[in-house]
């Protein structure tokens, strides 16, 4: 932990003390808990940790210090998984926890407007009254606020979208201190540049989000969902890309490796066959929801799959999904004690089948576990490396192999990150994703915060 | 027409001579030809027009027009309408049309990328025996480029998204002529910041778009459309209202009124009842779309309509379709010689009906004719106002309207502009709709373009 090699930023702390009182904090244990996030990235203290209520507050904060040059880490629930929140470089940690208030939900529209430290869960337990929800669904029970800076998605990306879509504006609080609120409420406009999608994915490093909009949709009239297994990995994605391709509109369509099914039989006490499986969600009228059900059925059978298990019972499904969010902890479990070093790709569908393929086939030349998960309907999968942290044998074999892992999605057209974000684990791979469209990248950090306080670090070096 | 009082351009308009050849015109007809495009604004003529064939090329041009601080004014179809096109302060035209090759269709992928000056109806003639289709269909036949330059949509938003959503990627010429691809082909990532999302909806001012990677959908199993008309407005859009809300997977749902109905039934002989009415379409299986069409035809019933006529013909579908595209020459031909100002808001769906009942009252003021149009299931519509362009007073009063129209919209938390863009036309109104974001904006313009040369005098004043 290097904070105490950085400046002190001894001004801006006073200065934010006597503004926020008991809401400004210098406590080892609340550092600490703010120097890390769930990944296997060290942990780096930041100097401080503010708890701002409104969004005058984060701009008062943020202008405190812009003048003396203190960097600035938006902190939600600290779920990110490539080392966001870590403060490289010292600093104030702005924890928006507080900030937790449904400002608006507008039912008719189909939109709400939440303060960022708002997280899915709060949010859906809010609407369900009025029979609506909202869609994304990281892992973590994650606040809007962060995953609208990491473009977060989930296992509904495939028909209800990620948080680009998913976000209609943002209030944002830019690197001087500025409040911008990105966009009107209306369902599409062309007036001007998207200042929304432009913040969503930026990670804290262009300015602070404080409150998001969102769209909602209606709780459909039938869902149902199934799972089917494989006993090829292969066959598995196939039938996957067949889906797709049909125009079936999925919910969800996830794939679980046979580590990982082993991992959630065991953690959340089911007994699916160990074998690679699908997990699959259908909503619509009754009517289409069967409709739809017959459909994937009949096309898992031509690749060969095992027994189709459909219900419609909702505490059935509900144990489904609830062991699918668990897949974390549930892998996590198979090495007690270990850390988890979490990656994620995103491919053209086309190619999913032989990336993953080429993937297990990696896995076998390693002893360390690494179950493999993914939203497979939009070419998106995790690998899971239970590695020791403090074992450079173990990190460096994670890294060879997740290496070898990013360089073959990008060579299939794929992206580093499909759902993460770039955070520390990933920049080393953003020039050869995106090539010269880095020093765009970079002149958009330089006009949005030329002085480079705002989540140092991160994203793309300056 | 301005041009002969600028600079002349003369060393940057030697050098593209000798790079070009015949593909460099400075010909009269020409630079008039580019020195507009479809809508009210005046003409303005560009020094000289370039046809490029290559992005290499453009980025040659560009390159040397950066050089000598000469405006680059990209140019696809020249169908925009709000200005978009008009070379206010001379400059070399950009003419992508040359541009027109389908570089490669991923049919497992479900996308295409094209030159910029592939026409959408190009790609769908070009898709069409692969069973996929691109939905985005702005009533011109308007070039991809262009499309995603305006932030483009059309009647298919409402379930298809706009070019927001439809563009994977693009490939842009930067204003000092570097050449920078925006995303890999992935359906999701979080790679880092949108700049795909970001060179959408720019109009030129940021860059020159060459190359657009867009989604692609399979064409519907099965298809239908309906028309059914409405004694009062108010009702027709309270029955959309009701529709969207109730999650119904409308493939279309568009309003026209009773002046926009005898319109088109003079100009493509149709025999529908002169009275606010819905065009409808349907995507889906046979029995989804058959479903879906007895509950909107409820919903149609419980709000009054008048029949619901219901067609799965497949030419019957297309001629109703071909109406609703050809609506502004429709409109036009009710007031030979006129010009067209037309002019579009959008507003969240639960002010829609408000907002078209005040804006057909202000419309009762007024001896301007103005047909009115929308893709409602978005909350967004048109009026094109049928007006003598040299008549002053007929000016002022179209502009009056459209000031009450646009401040209406933005009152109800809506937007300038639903799918047009700002070019000239919205500019005004940029700073009461955005306010502080503006001036973000501003500094996003300045540092991609600091020399000011990339279509200026459009979106931002600088």
């Amino acid at each position: 932990m290097r904070a105490n090699a950085l400046p002190t930023h001894n001004d801006a702390l006073a200065e934010l003390a006597e503004l926020l009182g008991d809401r400004f904090s210098t406590g080892e244990a609340i550092r600490e808990q703010h120097s890390h996030d769930e990944s296997w990235h060290h942990a780096e203290l930041p100097h401080a940790v503010v708890f701002p209520e409104t969004t005058e507050e984060v701009a008062q904060v943020v202008t405190i210090c812009a003048r003396h040059g203190t960097p600035v880490i938006p902190f939600g629930t600290g779920t990110s998984l490539e080392g966001q929140v870590v403060a490289v470089e010292g600093g104030v940690s702005v924890d928006m926890m507080r900030m937790n208030r449904v400002i608006e939900v507008n039912a008719e529209d189909l939109d709400a407007t939440v303060e960022a430290g708002v997280t899915r869960k709060q949010l859906n337990e809010y609407l369900r009254d009025q029979g609506l929800f909202f869609p994304v669904d990281p892992g973590a029970d994650a606040s809007l606020g962060g995953m609208a800076a990491t473009r977060s998605s989930g296992t509904n990306a495939v028909r209800y979208g990620t948080m680009r879509e998913a976000v209609l504006s943002l209030t944002v609080v830019t690197a001087d201190g500025r409040i911008v609120r990105t966009a009107q409420r209306a369902r599409k406009s062309s007036a001007g540049y998207d200042l929304t999608c432009l913040f969503v994915g930026s990670e804290g490093t262009l300015g602070v989000i404080t409150e998001v909009t969102v769209r909602l949709f209606g709780i459909p009239e039938a869902i149902s969902a199934a799972t089917v297994s494989f006993s090829d990995i292969g066959a598995a994605v196939d039938a996957v890309i067949m889906t797709i391709q049909s125009g079936i509109p999925m919910a969800r369509i996830e794939l679980l490796d046979e580590l990982q099914v082993e991992a959630i039989n065991a953690y959340s006490k089911l007994d699916n066959p160990v074998a690679p499986t699908l997990f699959l969600e259908f909503h619509g009228t009754q009517a289409g929801v069967a409709e739809q059900a017959e459909l994937v059925g009949g096309i898992c059978s031509e690749f060969g799959a095992g027994d189709f298990r459909w219900t419609s019972n909702h505490e059935e499904r509900n144990k489904l999904w609830q062991a699918r969010h668990d897949a974390a902890w549930a892998s996590k479990a198979l090495r007690p004690g270990c850390s988890m070093w979490v990656t994620d790709v995103c491919v053209p569908i086309s190619r999913l089948a032989e990336c993953i393929v080429e993937t297990k086939k990696d896995l076998e030349t390693t002893d360390i576990p690494a179950p493999l998960v993914g939203h497979v309907g939009d070419g998106n999968f995790h690998l899971a490396f239970l590695l020791d942290r403090d074992d450079p044998a173990e990190l460096a074999e994670a890294e060879r192999i997740n290496d070898r892992l990013v360089n073959r999605a990008l060579a299939m057209g794929g992206t580093c990150t499909g759902e993460h974000g770039v955070g520390l684990g990933k920049m080393k791979f953003l020039q050869a994703e995106h090539g010269e469209a880095v020093s765009l990248m970079r002149q958009l950090k330089a006009a949005f915060d030329p002085q480079g306080i705002m989540n140092p670090g991160k994203i793309v070096a300056v």
